[in-house]
């Protein structure tokens, strides 16, 4: 049965997506994700990905005929175009250099059919650091993060814990002082080779398992 | 009246989102976000932000009294956390040359009180960059795209026009052969300086309005 992407563009007012999402109950259809946005103050973007959709025409056909709805594309899935993320969070300097590694190590691997998106944002401040680091969370599609800074610990090591217990995601850690190294999967010196590493641990075509390393600093 | 950011931790069966969303458009609240994605098999997380919503304590409860929800909290919004996105999409030489820029000039920024990501995808093809581009309109939070390639033209130049009709993205070429530098609004021979000017030309803390450089090229 099948699994689909759609675009929907609707004038934006309460009950766009309560429509929506009663077809798509109705219809057994499972929402995998869904995001929607405003395009302007009028306008609303719905971006959803579904599965268990069994007449595909039928089901486009029915979202169309809602008043609210100004159209309707079927498209590819956000995964297949900006496939997994790495997210790199920390301070400026390091940051570009980790991404500087990753951003190689993901051509390499997308020339070969994947697609790995390479994700950064440079912050200062336990708080700040902290808050970006639990949002990890609410990203979609994240496959590893990067640590990159000369300090961590706190908060920051609180929220790396918390995104540990509850996602499957990876964590790398510049080594650094404070006590985020204790929490990270791996720990790695070089920023450029924490990039490529950070890549090789998610990429599919890479033979590189981080549980295997253990706790193994390089 | 509130705009608030919600986090929602749901069991993973058609109707969630239906329940929730009949709730909001019932109070009359706005979604002007929203973003569902499975933790893992059996569990969904929902993320959402809504305006105009008059009593969040009485709304929480209210999700909180549906039986497929575990879990509500309040949270930041994505905006006050990771903030706008440049997107910097290409060759991975020259996606990690721009980001370096970008991120250097964001750093400058962030540790002021912005917030600004920057987030890359190296790529290889005609098709799979002109498919990223288009996908730029369906992303949150996009100020600005930078193209860093050395050749581009035909269907990514037709995904440049179509995002620059319908969303309000800022685009920057690097000086390039191809159609791109035709229909970018900033063209940069440096990838460096592509970055920083991305940055600068988002940022609030920036005095740097592209619109008045005219079609010049740098």
């Amino acid at each position: 049965m099948g699994e689909i992407a759609l675009n929907i563009r609707a004038v934006n007012r309460p009950g766009v997506l309560r429509d929506i999402t009663e077809l798509t109950a109705l219809c057994g259809i499972n929402i995998t994700y869904t995001h929607l946005f405003m395009e302007d103050k009028d306008h609303a973007s719905i971006y959803m990905e579904l599965e268990a959709v069994k007449n595909v025409e039928k089901f486009i056909e029915n979202i169309r005929g809602f008043d609210s709805v100004l159209g309707v594309d079927e498209c590819l899935s956000l995964h297949e175009i900006y496939g997994k993320r790495i997210i790199i969070i920390g301070g400026g300097a390091q940051v570009a250099m980790v991404a500087q590694g990753a951003i190689a190590e993901a051509d390499r691997h997308n020339i070969r059919g994947e697609h790995i998106s390479v994700d950064t944002i440079p912050l200062v401040g336990e708080e700040d650091l902290s808050e970006a680091v639990s949002a990890v969370g609410r990203l979609p599609r994240v496959g590893a993060l990067v640590l990159a800074g000369s300090l961590m610990g706190g908060k920051i090591t609180e929220a790396i814990e918390e995104i540990k217990k509850e996602h499957d995601v990876i964590v790398i850690s510049l080594n650094m002082p404070g006590s985020v190294t204790e929490k990270a999967d791996l720990v790695v010196t070089d920023p450029i080779q924490a990039g490529v590493m950070a890549v090789m641990a998610v990429a599919d075509t890479a033979i590189f398992d981080i549980k295997k390393l253990g706790k193994k600093r390089f």
